[in-house]
Parts: C-alpha cells; structure tokens; sequence
C-alpha cells in the first residue's frame, strides 16, 4: 500500500515538510491541508509590502497550491480546516470551508504544521473594520486596502514588540501619524535595558509617539464598525487604523484531545525527530517549543527559520529518514527605521534565571575605520557566564553591518565558544569594512575584564 | 635595576608591544625605535587616502611619537635604525640618521617589529621619481603630491593583489586612465578561479585594463629621472605614473647574524609566547612568519590585525607577562570597486596541499530578501575536508553584506566546525537584512552533498 503523510498547515513548515516528505518516498501520498486560501507565503515580509519597501505582493507567494503540486508533487487543499484528531483510528476529521461539508481522512503518517494565532485584546471592538492583526497575507491584503481606500491620518500600534517596530516604519512610510502602545516601559521586551532605550530614541527621532506602561482598557466604533478611539490607563486616542501586535500563541486547539503532549508555553513539545508524545504524528514551526541550545530549556519563539528547518526534518522522518533538528539559540533582528537591531542567545535575565553566573559588558565600536565615509557606530551588549566563561548571548545594535555581526557571535554562542575564544577570534580588518579591532572583538576583551 | 625593554620598529606591532610592556610594567624602561620620521599609522587606509576616501591625513596617524610617549609612557626615537643584534651582550647598534651617529644600547628585553619591505622589480630605473610603492605614510604622501602637481593621465600598476586593487580604485578616482600589469593569468593570486574572474570582470566594468601573464622586462626614463615608458614581453606601456604592488618581504635584515631562527618565507619564527629562538629576544608583526590554525603550517601573511595581536602579547610576555598568540586562519578582504571580496582559512590548493581530502563547492545566495531594495548577491565557494567534514576555507565575493559574511564563516573555520555543523547554524532570518536561507547555510547544504 502507498504511504499516506498528511500535513495540516500551509505557511512555512507545512510546505516545507511536505515536500521533503516527498522528496524522500516520491512514492509516497502527501496530502497538505490549509485553512487559508494562500500557502507557502512569506509573513515576515507583510510590514514591507505595506511600506511599500516590496511593491508586488505576488513576490510574497513562493508556491501557489499549484505550484506545489507541479513542482513539489504536493497534493494542497486550501480552504480545508482541521477540526480533529483520532489517533487510534490514524484519521483526521476535515472541514471543506468553502463546501461546508466534513470528512474523514486516514494517514500514515501525520505533520502537523498548525503555526500560530495573533493574541487579541479580549475587548469589545477589537473586530472593528480598521482593526488589523499582520498575521496573514490576507492581514497584508487587508490593511493596504484600507489604506489606499481610506486614506488614515492617524494609527495606534498596539504591543511594541517586533512587529509593532516593522508596523511603525511601515505606517510612517504611508505619511500616517503613528502612536504606539505598550504595557511595559520600553519597547522590545526580552532586549537588554541600553539596546531598548536605543530603540525607544529611534521611535522618538521618526516621530512614532511611545506611550509607556499603558493598558488597553476600552475601544469605540462608529457606526461603521470602525474603531474611533482607544481608551486606555494613559488617557483616549483618536485614531483612524489599528494594528494588534500583542505576539502569537500556538495553534493546538485539537491537540489536547489526541493527547498530544504540550510544554509550559502552550506549544508542542516534540523530540529532536520533531516527532510528538502520539505514535505517527510529528510537529515543525510556530505550533511547537522549540530546545534553547544555550541554557537547554524549552523556549516558544515562532520564527520562519526554525519553522523550515522543523519541516523538512519533520517531512524527512514521516517519510522514512532519520533527520534530527537540536534546536535554536535565538537569533533575531528587527530594522527599527535607520537602527539595525539584533538578539543572538539568550538574555541577561534569562541567563540569571538559568543558572548561570551572568556577566554583562557593553561597548560601542565603530563598524568600519572610524574616519572612513559610511562608517556608523555599532553598540555590542554581551553576556557571558563567569563560572565557565562561556558567551551565552548579545545585543547588538547601530548602523549597517549591526545584525550581520550578530551571526558571527551566533557561531559562538551556538558552539559554547568562551569570551576569551571570541577574543582570539580571527576577523577581517579591512577600512571599507571593518575596523583593525571589530566591535566584537573589542566587547569581549571589555567582558573579560569582568570575569 | 630597572627593567630595560627595546622595541624595534614603529609602525603596527611595536607600538602595540612598547605600550602593553609598559602597562603590564610600569617601572619598565620602555624605549622604541623606528627608522622613519613617522610611528603608529594605518598602512591600510592610505590608497583611500589617494582616492581622497579619506580626506584629512592626520587621520592616518594614531599616535605621534609626543602621543605615545605621553599617553602610554613610551620613549621614541625616530629616525634611528637599528643595524646590529649582540645577544651576546644584549646590546642593539643603533644609527642616528639625523646625526648620522652610532651607539650601542642595552636592552633586558628586545621586542623586534620591523615590518617588512615591498618587493622590488630589480631592474634599472625602477627608482624613478614616478615610481611608488604604497608602503608608508612617506609613500602615501609621495603618491598624493605627485598626482596633485604633475596631473599625470595614464598609469601603470605592477602587480594584481590587494594593494593593486586598491590603488586601481584610487587613481580612477583621480581621473587617471590605468593598467595593471600582472604575472599570473588572473588577478588575486591565492584565491579561487571563480573569486578571481569576478575580480577581472570588476576590473573591466570600471575601465581598468588588465595585462595578463606579463613580465616587466625594461623601465626606460626621461631626463627628468621619470618613467614614461615600461617594456614588457606583452608590449611596451607609456605611463605618467607607476605603482609597484609586487607584495612585500620581511625585514630581518640583521637576523642571521644573532643567529634569530629564520622559517622558509623568511620570516621569524616565534613559539606562542612570541619568543624567537635567542634567548630575550621577542618578535611581532610583518618580520615573522604565523602560524596558520587550519592546517597547522607555517605561512607568511602581513596584516595589521595579527601584527597589533601579537605585539601586545610580545609586549606583555617581554615585561613578565605569560600571555600567547596562537595563530591565524588568515581573515582577508579587500574592495575591488563595488565588488567585496573575502578570504578567510585556506585555498582549495593550500587544503590539497596539506593533506585535506579538498572538496569544493559554489553557490550564489541573496544578500537579503531576493526582491527586498538593495539586495545583492553574494556568492561563495566554500571548501572542506571530506574525511573529516570540516571547514577549511571560503572565499565569499559579491554586494554589501559579503565581506561581514566572511567572519562568520571565519568563526567556523577557526573552531573546526564541520559542514554539517555550519548547515544547522542558527542565523538570522529578517527580511532587510538576510533571507530565510542565508548563502552561508545554502553553500554548506550543498558542499554536504558532496561528501
């Protein structure tokens, strides 16, 4: 009989398993499951498609159903939700959304690749036509429409975390006024205190309006169905445009049925085959936890990244393979308007919360000779960890070259490297391109100092 | 008695070494040195000098003699060269050349960081008042002049490696029709043929012509003692204006005479501590040979970065220090117009040579989000080892973003990461800045299948 792999989930990992699982047994079924109309899209690229840093939003689609079928040889059904799990028949229960009609499905093996849902507010009016989540090509779709159609002046941002901080540039691309609010006192939570108040100043230099501290509490529509005003801790704000940008949680609303274990963060806990606790059912992307390699704990960080590196591992073992992903150290960058913005590993406060003996040192460098044209300043926080002198992780933070510093100290931290071995590291010194003592070099004699 | 530590050259690793001694020993006598007018400048910046890059040339100078000697304690003497070793009676020969007097001065510790010398054609009329090398301040503010008063149209390099690229930009810059004349077919010997045709191609598109497989035979001057015509077995060249940029050699001139253990390029050889062979004798800088950390040989390779590291741990051991230099994997990178171009660890011939079972492997990425604004490609040839899976070398050329690319391979290289290792490197995804596969973890996937 053929192999039958069914994956449900059609952003990242889902195709990006799918086709690996049929890479592996081209003889095997794969049959891929979305609930959307689109699959295989990039969301990470929505803010700058709404900029209109990418003018074409065809660019954003890397496979149409189609296509994946063609080229992949992937079986896609879109608009098709899935509502239940039985794992001891191996059949999944579908939902055909546009024919509204529900139907069960054997496998052999089963992926899924659920992702993850924007976190709402949990208040009234949070639906409002000129509300919009930036979680789905059809978000991205959505809020260039209304922009071009209606034409807002003002916005608030509510959450000052990444995507609020694309969101911002992205608004202001559009000339709309822009106010953010944030429950915490500076933006980005999880950076370092320095690299957060960088953040802030850039707000603040490309008149995005920070509100600190601030609680949502109530949101007035029209009679449109169009919110008017937010009211908050800090007072009311008019606005024409709001984007939610709270975070994500995992998509396991069927998991707990079929008994699929799940970790203290909500996500799927899988082993490095990507395999979950239930016989035949493997995991990847924003639906899961995800190994920290650097303090060995269970993380949920959704990223693009991991999730393709889970799928093909996922599709490579439903299909056969023995295929191992170990995990992430976390590495992520956020342009903030002029600032780049990196996090590599894991932070001072969660390296204190590991264990370990945190030690933290920050310098500022210059990215290429200092007097050379286009130099800019590059700020490194790094954090190591005294008992072993191991770097368990950076900000890094300035002008261009900023975040691809970042990945050098990515290598580090992901191979245990110590402070002093950082320091011995041999990098290029070149006056169009780096300095005779890089930013990074220089942040791990400072750090050394401390230890 | 007071601790007596002579240093032996001014430019980048003596005044590193005379400074930490000094710091490391603060009641040492710390005397250096220098044969020239000038200490502590970047040798580095000045074709961007030339090219007016870099306008100011004080700039060029970190510390003047006054500097050193008030910030870091530090006596200098210029214009004196050192002409005789008696470790014997740890004394230094020492020629006044304002004075033009000899005395001999005792040391407790000698530090040598004498630099090296460019390579010469040794054919008459290469001293020609038009014939520069780029070697010095002096040099550079020769060059400068010369351009400046006598607008010369047309000219000539002598040799394709990285000074001669970087002068090619420099005298376009000043409206100066030039040609390179090279011995090999392609410029950039040492690098991969790919790296090397992009490199010709580069040259081409910016209207420098390039001679391959030439000999410079005959230099034939005018009255004025000026080069204007330069013979060769590819033709004769008329020129305004030539560089030599034949690479250079170590100075260690009065070497063998202290019976100082010369390696096979000529160079000093040193064990970790920087120690040569005669006992109280140190060595830094571009007179010593390194050692190379990815196939443990010996090599010759002057760079700045390497000369100001093994300096300060010259420096620190000569004042009672134990601190140690291991090595280099060599970390190179020069602009080549609006080409990067990156070498870091060893060639594809080099690993060959050493006994690495070489295989190679190319690809051509995205320097960010293939349709993001302002992205580039970035090609790199990645080289390893299919016995042990490790990383040996790369070569990386192509838009911004190339030459920052290259240090985190470097960290691979210089930590014995395998292929695989580099494949499930954890990197940043982030649209302005790289794409969900960065080149790097696309070059490593595909060398793996090689294997």
């Amino acid at each position: 009989m053929k192999q039958r792999i069914l994956v449900v989930g059609g952003l990242a990992a889902g195709p990006s398993a799918a086709s690996k699982a049929k890479r592996v047994n081209p003889n095997a079924e794969v049959l891929l499951f979305e609930q959307g109309e689109h699959v295989s899209y990039g969301i990470c690229e929505i803010p700058y498609y709404i900029g209109n840093d990418v003018k074409d939003a065809s660019k954003l689609v890397s496979y149409t159903p189609q296509k994946l079928q063609q080229v992949k040889g992937v079986e896609v059904k879109t608009l098709h939700r899935v509502e239940e799990i039985k794992p001891s028949k191996k059949r999944i229960v579908v939902r055909d959304m546009y024919k509204d009609t529900v139907s069960e499905h054997q496998y052999g093996r089963l992926i899924l690749a659920t992702g993850a849902s924007p976190k709402r507010l949990g208040i009234s009016g949070e639906d409002g036509r000129n509300v919009f989540h930036v979680k789905s090509l059809e978000d991205g779709h959505g809020i260039k429409k209304f922009i071009d159609e209606e034409k807002p002046k003002k916005a608030l941002i509510i959450g000052g975390g990444y995507i609020g901080m694309e969101m911002s540039e992205a608004l202001k691309n559009n000339g709309i006024a822009t106010t953010m609010l944030h429950r915490g006192p500076l933006p980005m939570s999880g950076l370092e205190l320095e690299t957060r108040k960088a953040v802030l100043s850039e707000l603040a230099r490309n008149d995005i309006e920070f509100i600190a501290n601030t609680q949502t509490k109530a949101i007035r529509t029209d009679t449109t169905n169009k919110v008017v005003e937010v009211g908050t801790n800090k007072g009311s704000f008019q606005t024409d445009l709001v984007i939610l940008s709270l975070g994500v949680q995992p998509n396991v609303g069927f998991c707990s049925s079929a008994k699929i274990r799940l970790g203290s963060y909500g996500g799927i806990l899988t082993d490095q085959r990507q395999a979950t606790s239930v016989d035949g059912i493997y995991a990847a992307g924003d639906c899961c936890e995800v190994k920290n390699l650097v303090n060995n704990k269970w993380m949920y960080i959704p990223l693009a990244t991991t999730a393709s590196k889970q799928g093909w591992v996922a599709g490579e073992n439903a299909a056969g393979g023995r295929a191992v992903f170990r995990g992430v150290i976390r590495a992520i960058a956020v342009k903030v308007f002029n600032l780049e913005v990196a996090q590599v590993g894991i932070s001072s406060e969660e390296a204190k919360n590991s264990g370990f003996d945190a030690v933290t040192e920050q310098i500022t460098g210059d990215s290429k000779i200092s007097f050379f044209p286009g130099n800019t300043k590059v700020t490194i926080t790094l954090i190591g960890d005294k008992k072993t002198g191991r770097v368990l992780g950076a900000n890094v933070y300035g002008g261009a070259g900023s975040v691809l510093r970042a990945n050098t100290l990515a290598v580090a931290i992901q191979h245990k490297l110590t402070v002093d071995d950082v320091f011995r590291l041999d990098l290029i010194y070149s006056p169009p391109f780096a300095p005779l003592w890089d930013p990074i070099l220089i942040a791990a004699n400072q750090l050394a100092k401390r230890f």
